[in-house]
């Protein structure tokens, strides 16, 4: 697949995965790629955990209510500190941003389906730190998104989204070209 | 360029661009694929204004102080909108990481370099808000980012980044496979 074409056709999946294993060298490559990704001042702010141990996966879905992606072989779990770029600046959730969105990339371009689950877990509820807990995460880290890693059973629907001229101008807000 | 291999070469540039014109379908290409990132419950609240006329340019970096990538021959504005997900959730800064990182993505992809100029912009003397009045931007939108978009004239420079193994493992914090 090529960049664009990788781009454009991630979508979220939230469907059904089939049961066939993520090789580890996909997981490290997938993981590589979110560390790739640009920090404020480099300040690496996000840490990843790849979890394909079955009895764990089982572990962490328990504490995840109402349960999302259980079907899915592996999860990346990414993990964010508030490191200080500068004076009172912090990036750390562009940064994590740009992490998911890279990993979502790479993981499209090789055949897998994901989803950004994020605002599910780092509800009231906290199931993240109900997460971070089993993973042994310590405090000075906040787990911040749930990224299932499988090959989708189901047909992947697109979101109906605006059109490019009400997004997208040149040269002045509204301006079309 | 295949996928992975764009994500791993994109790295910030701050060097001089060379003055070859950026053709006006490669800006809607590349903000495209910014629009095409995931948004927390689709709400979209990702802008995008791309500048190549020239008196324009000059107009926008005469209020950025100390100037930066002003031999670029084309920028891209990035407006954000607080678009609240649900209840108190909002997502705009994460919405807006990931379409940052698409677009400069797809640039290193086509040949373009560019760094994500944001803390620069976006500090207490608000060189954002300046830019924004000349771009005619309504006050519900804020400027949140400028991406120059040209051809590197200078090395790309990598930043030194951590070691895999001190920021990503296999299921546990810490863990290495």
């Amino acid at each position: 697949m090529n960049t664009l074409e990788a781009i454009f056709s991630r979508h979220s999946y939230r469907g059904r995965f089939k049961d066939t294993p993520v090789p580890r060298e996909d997981l490290v490559t997938i993981m590589e790629m979110g560390l790739a990704a640009p920090s404020g001042c480099n300040k690496q702010t996000v840490s990843l955990i790849a979890v394909d141990d079955e009895e764990l996966l089982k572990k962490l879905h328990s504490v995840i209510v109402p349960d999302v992606a259980q079907s899915a072989p592996a999860m990346i779990c990414v993990l964010s500190q508030n490191i200080i770029a500068y004076r009172d600046r912090c990036f750390a959730l562009q940064d994590y941003g740009a992490a998911i969105e890279n990993m979502l990339i790479a993981m499209t371009d090789m055949g897998y389906s994901s989803c950004w689950y994020e605002g599910h877990i780092t509800d009231r509820d906290r199931i993240c730190d109900k997460m971070a807990a089993i993973l042994g995460v310590p405090d000075d880290y906040e787990l911040v998104c749930m990224l299932p890693v499988g090959i989708a059973e189901e047909p992947i629907v697109k979101p109906v989204k605006k059109d490019f001229d009400e997004r997208a101008w040149f040269n002045g807000f509204g301006k079309k070209q």
